[in-house]
């Protein structure tokens, strides 16, 4: 990982560099308008692993926005060595324009007040918020209770999170990995009132818990059928989220986990913050001949098509630390006598990993993917996929292995993709009643739009683990 | 459909039918404890067309709860004639337990307070709301305006809707088809602050209108990399929301239409409300031998697997009536000659329905799905199935056709599946540049769980019609 001191040192050498002072002359750019950024280099298939800490730096020019990311000033490589912090390798190879600053601006100061503003919207509690915190990391919330801590590459890490039944309990442990910047590390500053509603307590500064009501109906029933009687009963939804924001340069990554009544707990990631774009020379769509693999989402700028992928490492204990993985297949069943007048029916046939089962039932927790259980579309040789090999599914299960804790690796700055999920996973090892770990990765791949110009709408994916035949009924009467 | 008057004269014919009587005496019933309610019957290969409209009638046992569906006389089949009013069929084969009365309420007066409960929590807004509703049923909120209309089969019909941009417009239309009951028909008055928050405006008392506001981020940015400045800007998500809720019998079903200040529309349904079940002699999994095709959710009580499938009509008109259907695929592309150290990069071919087109970017609206664009498990040639031929697939695109408003055909009860938008399509229409109608089926295989007893919890499913490239920016700012 590159440490903050790291960042904000290679940033800034370009800036007395003076083959880059020249290039800024020679495109006409006033240099105190510029600020760059320092981009992990990856890995290409060189045969040598290389010892040399190393990232590529790219510049972006300010001048009448403060959206630079809008802004980036093409045709110079420049590559620094971290760990002696110079610049080992400068090329300036042509001239792109740089997009226009017009239309970049998202702060509203610089906005006229736009006719969608509503008028003010609260969520108030006025006896204030039900859950509580203990020695500033336990929560409790009704019959939930978990520990909240923060890692400066995972996030949030919520652990032993357990909900009560009359003699269950269960424990989940989700690690948040942010391969090399760290989402922790990149943790911002909430605002309040915005980044959280108005009823959120913050647990440092960048880890915010809130109650959340948003005006949706948990359980209802309206019931006529009984003669004389008029029955009504609605349950609204209100739940607890657990926020934090990562910002890695120009994306922000809105993490939150949201802990219902009913036992399910959702995870949601959502995107938002400003798309990495290239400088080009068209302005028009009629212009462009060739693949550029990119949508032209504003004059002279290219949003490129690329891929988030999030993997959560699911530590689940669901009654006791043997647990087994539960594959429930849907299958049609024909009927092929005269037993019935129809002609099929579906069933559920679960089969349990490695070894087949007789169960009739799923006892536990279910996962239930969101929109959004997306595979790679890169080819298996290609060496970003190899780095990342752990996307090839979206399910893995491994048996606990105290260090088989990051699905890319421990070191993942221009990794070979040696030390991932999908290498370890290669042992076959028995995970039928054991303690086992299951890794979820989900993603978007992502078609940049003009809508995204200058700056993204939330686009947000989720998955839900919910209690399936766990608890002996409803927990919310 | 069936009329109110003729489901409440249907339910209550067994309590007056001799052989009932005898029945429910049998069994060692209480009569004044019985509730009956009517099913359609369906079709299952008969030659002939039935001339008459019948119903089943399943009947219920009430004593110590109001839970009817989870205490199902078994064992008695009725057939009732609806015109003549009258049973023209009734058998007695067996007699099965019914289920218990005990954990079945729902209701807060007979349970103790949850330890859940949470202090009150409320979405204000104190200067009112932002939208407003002319004449009744035209809403205009921000750049938005639409016109809220009721159906008696299909609830609310959103009609009209427009967003309008520098000179952009568009229009969409929405059906939502319920077949035998009539989502309008069987609409429910809504309890305020409960089936909608505090802030929402009825319209009349089976509609509210809200804004939503749930803590949730719209977009926003922190920017750090600019010498000298801190920068965060972070603008909160609110939308406004139409709902109606339907009691279709023991279901209820939840109906949201979103409209998003990003130009989003999002299409919910929420299923709650009780589970149809039957009673079984079952108390314990572990007696299962045979395949019962559900899940035993308490002693006696058989949930069944059943499907839910949902479809919408939408008459999209993006800007003007003429419009294409373009499918949007994500394609790898392998690198062949050394002009990139990578292996792939992965590209956007699009393709209009039809005809190939060389479409470098989709201009309009895109439809994302949710996690449930559900395919059917039953084989073609099920009855339920060819009654149901629009659920084999989730998207079809026809040209516009007054007389085509209803996916499962103008008349559904006893349909052979001979009106059906599988039907229509197999005339294979021209669709290019034609005013044409989206039908979007999307649903659930809904296995029941211990959960789901006494009353499920809201299970929801949803699809977004996104504006892509569609604004020139984003429209939020």
């Amino acid at each position: 990982m590159l440490t903050l001191q790291e960042q904000t040192a290679t940033d800034e050498l370009p800036l007395s560099y003076l083959p880059f002072i020249s290039s800024i002359k020679k495109r006409g750019l006033k240099l105190k308008e510029v600020a760059c950024q320092g981009y992990p280099v990856g890995w290409y298939g060189e045969k040598r692993k290389s010892t040399n800490r190393m990232v590529k730096v790219i510049c972006y020019y300010l001048d009448g926005t403060i959206n630079l990311y809008m802004r980036p000033i093409e045709g110079i490589t420049i590559i620094v060595l971290i760990d002696q912090m110079t610049i080992a390798s400068y090329i300036d190879r042509l001239i792109v324009p740089v997009p226009k600053a017009n239309g970049t601006d998202y702060m509203g100061s610089k906005l006229q007040r736009s006719s969608h503003e509503s008028n003010s919207i609260k969520i108030v509690q006025p006896d204030g918020p039900s859950f509580t915190l203990d020695d500033g990391n336990t929560v409790r919330w009704g019959d939930w209770k978990f520990h909240v801590a923060y890692d400066m590459r995972a996030g949030i890490i919520i652990s032993l999170a357990s909900m009560f039944d009359a003699e269950k309990e269960n424990f989940v442990v989700a690690y948040f990995d942010a391969g090399e910047f760290g989402f922790g590390l990149c943790a911002v500053e909430l605002e309040p009132s915005k980044d959280c509603p108005e009823n959120a307590k913050k647990m440092p500064n960048v880890i915010c818990i809130f109650e959340r009501y948003a005006g949706d109906i948990m359980w209802r029933h309206t019931e006529d059928a009984i003669p004389g009687k008029k029955i009504r009963k609605v349950r609204p939804e209100v739940s607890l989220v657990v926020r934090m924001v990562s910002t890695v340069g120009n994306y922000d990554y809105i993490t939150d986990y949201e802990f219902k009544q009913s036992g399910t707990i959702k995870v949601m990631v959502g995107l938002t913050g400003l798309l990495e774009v290239r400088g080009s020379i068209y302005t028009h769509n009629d212009q462009i001949k060739a693949e550029v693999y990119s949508t032209l989402i504003a004059e002279n700028t290219l949003g490129a098509y690329h891929d988030h992928f999030f993997t959560y490492h699911l530590d689940l204990d669901v009654d006791g630390h043997e647990n087994s993985f539960v594959k429930n297949n849907l299958k049609t069943r024909r009927v092929i006598n005269k037993s019935s007048p129809r002609k099929s029916y579906w069933t559920v046939v679960s089969e349990t990993a490695e070894t087949e089962s007789d169960a009739k039932i799923q006892l536990g927790y279910c996962l239930i993917p969101g929109g959004s259980a997306t595979s790679p579309l890169l080819s298996d040789n290609d060496y970003p996929q190899i780095r990342g090999g752990f996307t090839k599914y979206n399910v893995w299960v491994t048996p606990y292995n105290k260090s088989e804790k990051w699905a890319g690796g421990l070191y993942t700055d221009q990794s070979h993709g040696d030390d991932t999920l999908a290498i370890w996973s290669l042992r076959d090892r028995e995970i039928k009643n054991k303690d086992i770990v299951l890794w979820y990765t989900f993603g978007v791949h992502h078609v940049p739009k003009q809508e995204d110009f200058p700056i993204m709408p939330t686009l947000s994916t989720s998955f839900e683990l919910k209690p399936t035949n766990f608890f002996q009924h409803n927990p919310v009467l």
